[in-house]
């Protein structure tokens, strides 16, 4: 198999997935935006889901990782700072669409890729966590959802409501704007467990 | 006019936008939900924006109020449950979507109608902070924005993740759950303030 058509079928197939989600995911869409031939891609995929499954294990899906830096306050700065290197990338808009789409239709009708994503990245998740209370970075009754939640709600929220015009200020603060969202809820989950 | 028309347009509206998004909302798709004929749609509107604007006007952006209970807490409490409650329904969806695709393609291309309601929406939330503040009950230096991100997108995050054999369990604590997640977000605020 020719190795540049996979990859430009990849990349466009995040981009029209980005754009308008399940419902306009076509194959003449993507062979369209791909600049590819819908015999070639016929040939290696039969399903659109098959042309989305592997658009999206190419993307590497980025909500899975959180990196072991030491302190849960690095692990979550490194979580915050690619998450929002990516939403400001197709990719980023593709993952939300998805879990947007996964919610009306059920994994099984979409993508069921995005359930083992989301289970390994829970799992990441809790193991970061798991290690901060060892550490005794975080208190015991530290929530690994809550805190996943927080940092990765607020960031997208964030993202979804900035206006265009706001775009550029948003890319020159990213990574502080990274450290203020982990110092708010480090400190609300640490204050938290201090009143209980 | 006939009103149970505009009724049932309104309905099937947001009902195909939350299943679809823009991408998938066309004439047809509401006609059919609708159960009404496209003459009678044409015959109203003359394009899909103004379907889709009449229906987000008869549902009513929920996103918007913060309503004055007298603490920041009850006020904050109040616009999750709200916010818990919508998304448990096609409306909920449908203003997520319309988030992603006026990120896409711009408020203009898609729907105008958004930025104003976002721009209420940031109104009433600087009003309801700056309410807390003047009367002690957050810091000077609290940011509507981060606390607005904070409770609306963990909320948000955390139903989008949640798998479906979990819904009933997130039904049932819904207020719990809007309780803790204000109670998380103001002890950060509070205690981010007091580090500084």
């Amino acid at each position: 198999m020719d190795p540049s058509i996979e990859e430009k079928v990849a990349e466009a197939a995040i981009q029209i997935y980005a754009e308008v989600g399940w419902a306009g995911f076509t194959f003449d869409a993507v062979a369209a935006r791909a600049g590819v031939g819908k015999a070639a891609i016929y040939r290696r995929w039969s399903t659109k889901m098959e042309i989305l499954s592997s658009a999206w294990k190419a993307a590497q899906p980025g909500f899975v990782e959180v990196p072991d830096t030491g302190s849960i306050r690095g692990d979550l700065v490194a979580l915050a700072k690619a998450l929002l290197e990516r939403l400001d990338q197709p990719v980023g808009i593709a993952e939300v669409r998805l879990l947007l789409d996964t919610k009306m239709f059920g994994a099984d009708a979409t993508f069921p890729d995005l359930d083992a994503t989301r289970r390994r990245s829970r799992t990441f998740m809790r193991a970061g966590i798991e290690r901060a209370i060892q550490r005794g970075d975080l208190p015991p009754d530290a929530r690994p959802e809550m805190i996943f939640d927080a940092v990765r709600g607020m960031i997208i929220h964030n993202f979804l409501l900035m206006p265009s015009e706001r775009m550029d200020v948003w890319r020159a603060r990213k990574d502080a704007y990274a450290e203020e969202v982990v110092d708010l809820v480090l400190a609300g989950v640490r204050a938290r467990s201090a009143v209980i």
